[in-house]
């Protein structure tokens, strides 16, 4: 393997461009294109224009030029493109008709972060009411291509759905005994901190950054939720490390986030009580806060980790969740900052021979009663599921259990238990699920509805200081797909997929339906054998990508339940390796506190949180939900396990016994990880050699543990059933 | 729980008298002794009896004085003890006569470091040829306190069964990142390094080297058998450190082994091979070697882990086992120095679907052919029974396999698979079982007679810097018994177990059978809240110890089997957490690499290793034991599943089903520990409190963990066998 440790070497010289490498603006760049308006990030939308015009040989005009003019000047069109803000006048033109039959609309705005697209008499528009909005709207015709310079379209209104489109690092400063420098970070160091200090390396940030942008995330928290002693110093004395990230970032329209240690009055303060009612600790509160924004005006707010696994919390002083968050919200308020408050409160000290504990129940035993008790500015940030981040769980009941909080959603880019960047595990189908879900049946709104109103998307980041930025090449396409959907919901994942592969594989694809070659060659080669990225020499484009294209999909749009598959069965969830959460261990979490358990037996298997005979967990959604997770017979097979505890031979909607379909997914899931290796071989010239020979290697192994998952899986249920496989296949 | 961890504060200067204890003297300290005789050893006896008489009013007297006395004189007898080497003159009165008895026997020699006992005529007499004969010997008396000093006694001869009674010690000098500074150490940190160097305190090494000689040790190798890099350097440039080591146990009759890495002439020489038929590798390590006896004259050898777990090995050159060993062998050979070498080879990278693959059989299938090709000074050192140290084993059919080879027994002390020191569990029992164990059925010899024939035996030691030296107090008794063990292996448990209580709880017991009180009271405690021990209070002596050694023995005696009760059943080994090896895990190595399974399914368990249906390691046994071994019928209950799959339902020996055995014993298992715990209660006010709260607080812990082995093990096999508890109490 030559995925870096957790110690890699300085790799920053070497680093993929992932989905913006130079040629996927050369449809802009070969353009005519104004940029009229004025800010921070108006700015950023004409270096951007600036530099693919010089590169592609297109022509580049600035009207109220910022950085890049100064004076106003008459233009020097016709344009191919014309990025405006709203208010930029004059506009006249093409622009200035899109403007004026916006204007025209009952509701006239755009909106925050919006933007308009529109093409006719040649020329393409993009209008925004923000400098924000302005440069999504560039990424969007970057995203488009050609596509963009085509056909007439009429006036496209395209709002974020979200707010709030956040990553939360789970970054530490100091290297962390058992976790490492980022803890469940499977892509080496973090771009932010290294061996107990920042960093430096703040070219990779704004890289980073720029990233972000182009899919449409807007906040980032730059350290672990588990804040340990070197970290807690982040908020105050190493304040300048965060500022300075917070100046990368910034350009591009992303607000820093810190984790603060909610003992951090204790531990920072030195005061006798983090007690949250305590005036001494709203003071210190209030007061670290003024100096927080005096060094970070835009700051965005703190991340709390309370009262979980170990870390401190309001529970200490006898004091609730909405006082301990509402104490910190309350000092970030002069500032319009937030505080996003995890509701991944549970027990982990559980007894396994209670089975009246049932750790699904405990978000919503203790969140829901607190409704309506938290400030404007907390956002409660509650994971997708009920546990922790499976392959497969139901939506948590937390979303619709708390109509007057503001609620986010935690989804999990890195890939903690979904293969830990070794595996090809497009997770886009999953989020869309979720997203889609629609907690009080088909006429109600879904899971995207509740948290757009003003909670937002949280995504813990898979990114490290790995050359390809997440370790396994193809898990970029989970962080371009995390922005993509916080902004727009609905997306098809497939669709999204498609976005990612014409950016990032552009340098081969791009002949496609490209104008008349410029004749530029690609930049020559650092090596053969260099294990990145930039610079690595690109086949020809070959005017056809659709093998290539036609590959990515049939290794990754169903590589979710791929994974599924072959690891946990039936919603039941865990049954990995303990501590490091990678591999099969059928047992390893059955006799822990932990509250994971799947109580398998030589009957039967799965959990029952019926309200008939179980832990009453269905009893925490509204209906239909509430009956349909109740009723052994309406219950989604995939979810089976994870509601019920049914005998080996119960039959499922699919028409398979319980044991057989277990036998059967874990035999097809490890048939098609085979099928995917088979098919990447087969794109071996097609893509840069380094690249491909990372995802080879990674789908060797890959392969190697979806066998040794299907093994133990099969093993422990025909050890445990006695049922032979009806197809006869062996089980060891 | 008190006990310090891996990094601990130094507590060198309040470390537990372990069963050295001023007051274990005063028999001996109120006596009129003679010491005669010349040598390094002899001069210890003289400064040990001249400490106790100074302590507790009795008169020492030295002829050939060394430097105690210098010029011979005239003796002041009348003498109660007189310790003279066989070879002193004058050897008047008692001891004469004494001497002149042995000289008329057929065979006059006492013999390399025995000692003759007798008691007549009021004197009693302890003759050696040696001087390490009388170091012995003086401890032989102080065993016996008072009674040494009552009735007359015959000429006793006592000779060690094993000439070499060595403790390998895993200490790290560098702090291993998973292992620690001790590997396997459950004592805190090391006595002899810490940090990565030397740690200096030789007044400790002084005083363990004195615990040694008490018990009987006289070798010991100073690093842990899996050298690494820091490790590997002892051999040359970091050879002082061990050097400053051997001048302290030197005086106690204790030579150093030294744990070398086999790649040495690689990794320290800079040599292009480590292949041990090369000349210029032969040549690095004669010359290395010289270097060694240079420095340490009395240097013992070389200690090899080769070809395991990842240490290099012969292997790599395609030499064997013997050409290897003999390499290193042969350059000691000069100096009368040994080659420990380590026969734990095994495949550590098995599939675990393997069934034909059999860990147990791996030593004897690399060794046993290679009998005879080992030189001289090689002792092959194996493992007691085939895996590795588990509760429950067969005796290795190694050490009947290779009767033209030097073999040690390996033990292992240190509690690494028998409750980590946290867990009373009194292992004398079973390596008495081991001892006495007759491979070749009950007129042939004995594994004591096998290894004592040349190659000794070897314990893994359980001392660390921790106050008591063992983590657990009671521990120590372990360290006692295996040395008492190696030097007389038919005795007793229960009457070492004696041995160890009377003179650890000297302080409270020499009341018991005490000439006249001196008056002397218990030196000043330094505080009653002391973790530890030398100068703690002691109770005053109530002249009554037996109800403390009657609650000692109920604890102990039978607690090695308490812990089989609760831990794995039948001998089928491990079931334990991975890594740590604490506490259960029934199926943590059910499926890795490391080849210890027990194969339950919902049918039965255990391991087929029979000839006829299984891996055949019962052929690797002579008869009778490959034939008993083989026989459902007549194979012992307690090593059942570790020979035969049977099904839960097969009866036992005992009558019962397997299954109910594994509940009866598991309940029964934690009872008893109850009532241990119940015992030790009793006993406060009887010993120091400080001994008496860590061992309260062990129990704790004990029967916590105890509890988890009950209950998991018998939820495992209810839920897989479906078979109630005939008594009908809960498994969760």
């Amino acid at each position: 393997m030559t995925i870096p440790d957790q110690t890699g070497a300085d790799t920053t010289t070497e680093v993929h461009a992932a989905w913006l490498p130079p040629e996927a603006f050369r449809a802009v760049g070969s353009r005519r294109v104004l940029v009229h308006g004025e800010g921070l990030l108006v700015d950023t939308v004409r270096e951007e224009v600036a530099g693919a015009c010089a590169r592609y040989g297109g022509a580049y005009d600035s009207a109220y030029g910022g950085a890049y003019g100064g004076e106003p000047h008459a233009h020097a069109g016709p344009y191919d493109l014309v990025l405006a803000l709203t208010t930029a006048e004059p506009l006249p033109g093409v622009a200035g008709e899109v403007r004026a039959e916006l204007r025209r609309r009952p509701d006239p705005a755009i909106g925050e972060q919006g933007f308009a697209l529109a093409r006719r008499d040649g020329v393409t528009v993009v209008l925004a009411d923000d400098p924000a909005g302005l440069l999504y709207g560039l990424f969007q015709v970057v995203r488009l291509g050609e596509a963009a310079f085509e056909a007439d379209r009429p006036v496209e209104l395209h709002r974020p759905a979200m707010l709030r489109r956040m990553l939360d690092h789970w970054d530490n400063v100091d290297v962390h005994p058992v976790m490492g420098q980022v803890e469940r970070g499977y892509a080496g160091g973090s771009i932010f901190w290294r061996d107990g200090a920042a960093r430096g390396d703040l070219a990779r940030v704004r890289a980073y950054a720029r990233l972000l942008a182009a899919c449409g995330v807007n906040a980032i928290a730059v350290n672990n939720v588990n804040v340990h002693a070197t970290e807690a110093h982040l908020l105050t004395d190493r304040l300048g490390d965060v500022a300075a990230i917070a100046d990368e970032l910034r350009p591009y329209g992303i607000r820093v986030h810190l984790s603060v240690n909610f003992a951090s009055p204790v531990v920072l303060g030195a005061l006798p009580t983090a007690d949250p009612l305590d005036e001494g600790v709203r003071e210190w509160w209030a007061a670290t806060t003024a100096k927080v924004y005096a060094t970070i005006p835009d700051f965005g707010g703190y991340v709390v980790k309370a009262d979980s696994e170990g870390q401190p919390g309001p529970f200490a002083y006898g004091r609730s969740h909405a006082d301990g968050a509402n104490a910190l919200a309350d000092a970030l308020t002069p500032y319009g900052g937030v505080v996003h408050w995890r509701a991944f409160v549970y027990d982990h000290r559980q007894d396994w021979r209670d089975r009246s504990t049932d750790r699904a129940r405990a978000a919503h035993d203790h969140f829901a009663p607190l409704d309506g008790r938290f400030g404007d500015n907390v956002i409660l940030q509650v994971k997708h599921g009920p546990m922790d981040f499976q392959v497969r769980e139901p939506v948590s009941p937390v979303i619709a259990a708390m109509p007057a909080t503001r609620l986010a959603a935690e989804l999990q880019v890195t890939q903690e238990y979904t293969g830990q960047q070794r595996h090809v595990c497009y997770l886009a189908p999953m989020w869309r699920e979720v997203l889609g879900f629609r907690p009080w049946g088909p006429d109600g709104p879904a899971v995207a509805d509740v948290v757009g109103g003003g909670g937002g998307l949280v995504g813990v980041s898979n990114v490290g200081d790995d050359p390809y930025w997440t370790g396994h090449p193809l898990a970029q396409a989970n962080l371009y797909a995390f922005g993509r959907l916080a902004w727009a919901p609905p997306l098809d994942p497939a669709a999204i997929l498609d976005e990612w592969i014409d950016l990032t594989f552009a340098p081969m694809t791009t002949g496609k339906t490209a104008p008349a070659a410029t004749g530029e060659t690609a930049p020559a080669a650092t090596g053969e054998t260099a294990p990145a990225a930039t610079g690595e020499t690109a086949p020809a484009a070959t005017g056809d990508a659709e093998p290539l294209r036609r590959t990515l999909h049939a290794m990754m749009d169903d590589s979710w339940r791929t994974y599924e598959r072959y690891t946990a069965p039936l919603g039941v969830g865990f049954m990995v390796r303990p501590g490091h959460h990678y591999g099969p261990d059928v047992d390893g979490y059955e006799y822990t506190p932990w509250g994971t358990y799947h109580f398998a037996d030589r009957d039967g298997v799965g959990v029952d949180r019926t309200r008939a005979t179980g832990t009453g967990f269905t009893g925490q959604y509204p209906p239909p939900w509430s009956e349909v997770y109740e009723s052994l017979d309406h219950c989604p097979d995939e979810l089976l396990l994870f509601f019920h505890h049914v005998p080996y031979g119960h039959v499922l909607h699919s028409g398979s016994t319980v044991v057989q379909h277990i036998y059967d997914t874990h035999f097809a899931g490890v048939e098609q990880v085979e099928r995917m290796r088979l098919r990447w071989a087969e794109t071996a010239g097609s893509v840069p050699p380094g690249l491909h020979a990372r995802v080879a290697e990674l789908l060797d192994e890959q392969l190697r543990c979806a066998r040794e998952w299907r093994d133990q899986i099969n093993a422990y249920f025909f050890r445990k059933s006695g049922v032979p496989d009806a197809r006869g296949r062996r089980i060891p």
